[in-house]
């Protein structure tokens, strides 16, 4: 390019810039679509990530990593990466917290530093814990899927237990009224498994989402222990209740509930604030909008297909 | 691996590698799945998508980069921005016209560099207005999902805003006829959101894919203003006519026309050049193959299922 | 952050990182969720993409990587990406060896090192080959796709052809016995693409995946030679054998066989080990768990639908 462009071709490149970035500087007075540090100073997704992917390194040390862990200094780098944790997200929190704050027009009055602090030390000290409900949806990848060869491979490459645990930590800031950033992590979780969890759901122990592609999984929903749930699942809403002004009214429970060990097989549809008994089986592309007893198994009849 | 590679696995390294590269020497020399400078020097995906990132940041400003911004010098690092676009995005808009020029043999009688100016200003040019559109965008998703808490969310996370921001990037390009990149793009979006839409459809404003996974939307397809899709939504083709030497027409309008207003539930499969009235609601799981008149509302019946 | 840390917030983070790590070093003291250099040493998955990274820009030389190549040094370029796969690959490949050693406790009886270099030394040579059936597979796109303009470009830019070169690439080291690494991989190509296709599937000749996002492809299916298949097609299984504890019993064939000539299209869901006999048409949405003959076409009755 540098070659062929001509001394009358950087006139006009120069011009014609010049003349952008005073548009451009126009376009972004109004504030809308710009983060910066005047204004609210969101959180960003790439500082975001860079806080998730040491936490699941805190969780699985050595799994996602270039360089080999030894076992001897374990803590020490475990220690570092916590350290480092507890800077970057407290203080992505406090930024976050104070965006909601001006929002609401409550700032000055609240102390976002503080329980950015106090929320930051809650998720570093589930740590521990988290590692042992992990282990327990491995186990449950391991039991449910026969083509899984070790735990390892489990945690090395399946999906779903990225989706789960990424699910598990926004959920923890989800439940502390953190903005932004749990939605973030959930996001990021659903490109790379196409599994969409939203921080809300409630999960119980040993979930198990074999292929997961297309999985929806809404913010109210709450699932129970050992259940095994396929690709194209969708534990959705509705319809969404309106005020009287037509405005769609947020917060309430409207996605459903699955009990204990039941198994929801690929592209079945449930929907609404329903229950689906416990041991309960759903069939493939089955369509659900009223709860079913617990033991309840659910297939669709034979679909009539023309053979030619 | 160094420690125990001896003296004789070296050589026997050695020995396989020459041998390699000379295997491979001979399958490169017939020019196919190879990309090289004397040859079309195609754009390479990394450099689209290095030149996407800056044009998402000169949209969004802030939202994905890891450094702040001050809005005392925002205009300054959005003139860099643009200029380092300017750059190489006319450099690779050249080298992709060129490309078909060889193609069709009209290569010497263009003037792909003056082309590719013209392209890249036009893109850019366009930046002020894209930011409105897609505000709109953001706006609709807001309305239209009970989960969303505030638009700065919205843009920080949501999938849908990043297939539709590229895809309206890719469009510009696509109807300046600029082989490759369009395409590139899209299946970057594609990638990143599992939403499919391909640079050639025409998208109105206001605009809200719900969830996302699996949507597909065909070349050819029209999609009006303030329509709602929901995951898993196909606007694709019902069949390709072929010529008299079987081999498929490309280039016919082959994609279905949504019109203003529709809302698209999970699922639903609409095929060929059919156009779905404005007003209309679409239920989940629906096949529809025919056009439907405006305020037409169509659900599956209940399928048969069987409860034990 | 750091103007507003006090020396008395200082502490706290020191005390609370201290406590944190003791914990953790607890946690991890069980070997659980931890890969380590003295334990398995597990390949990680960093490593593991970059392998795949230079196989991939060995197969379709300039395509993905930021750099241009000169066809005259080509060569010299592909011998020094060869031999750092030599080494990276076998390292990898060895560690993951001796992992599956250790579970069975047979290790110290094998020779790990001497199959990692056989193993790795296959793979390599397989590239000019990969390179010719990669080709027909990007000729399949390019004959079944409308919106296809120019072969380069889907090397370039569709799903499809990433999905199915990395499944070859796995499918090689999975057929050689090489535990985890062919899993990582084909799980970067389900995460980039959405289209899960398990290594150990045999895939004939010029395949051609649409879209693709949900296709799930299981560990035993056979795929014949100019298949195509479209974006939510699941080749599944039915059910598990269990053993008489209940267990599922692994390693068994439980996925489809699909013979050469057949097209399925969008949302087709067939399971269990059945035959989709040659040149059949299985319509969209299609339900399936019997074989059924050479030249069937299916297709969904019309479902009931209910028009307002």
């Amino acid at each position: 390019m540098e070659k062929c462009m001509k001394a009358v071709e950087k006139n006009r490149a120069v011009d014609f810039i010049t003349k952008l970035s005073e548009q451009l500087a126009e376009s972004y007075a109004n504030g809308q679509g710009v983060n910066h540090n005047e204004g609210s100073n969101l959180p960003r997704e790439a500082e975001i990530l860079d806080i998730l992917e040491k936490l699941m390194e805190l969780i699985f040390p050595g799994f996602g990593k270039r360089e080999a862990h030894s076992l001897a200094t374990l803590r020490f780098s475990a220690a570092e990466t916590a350290a480092a944790v507890y800077t970057q997200l407290s203080d992505a929190i406090q930024r976050a917290y104070s965006f909601t704050c001006k929002l609401s027009q409550s700032c000055g009055t609240c102390s976002c530093g503080d329980h950015a602090i106090q929320s930051t030390e809650k998720l570093l000290s589930e740590i521990p814990h988290l590692r042992e409900i992990l282990m327990k949806d491995v186990q449950a990848a391991f039991d449910g899927d026969p083509a899984a060869k070790s735990l390892d491979e489990i945690i090395l490459s399946y999906p779903c237990i990225k989706a789960i645990m990424i699910q598990r930590i926004a959920h923890i800031l989800y439940c502390d009224g953190i903005p932004l950033i749990p939605r973030i992590m959930g996001e990021y979780a659903h490109r790379i498994t196409a599994i969409d969890i939203h921080p809300g759901a409630k999960l119980g122990e040993g979930i198990f989402i074999d292929h997961g592609t297309g999985v929806v999984i809404g913010e109210t929903a709450t699932i129970g222990s050992n259940v095994k749930i396929y690709q194209g699942v969708t534990l959705g809403a509705l319809s969404f209740p309106k005020d009287t002004d037509g405005k769609i009214i947020k917060g309430q429970k409207r996605h459903p509930t699955i009990e204990n060990n039941v198994t929801i097989y690929a592209g079945a549809t449930i929907l609404g604030d329903i229950v689906i008994g416990r041991d309960s089986v759903i069939g493939g592309n089955v369509w659900l909008t009223d709860s079913v007893a617990p033991g309840t198994k659910i297939t669709i009849a034979a679909p009539e297909q023309i053979i030619r």
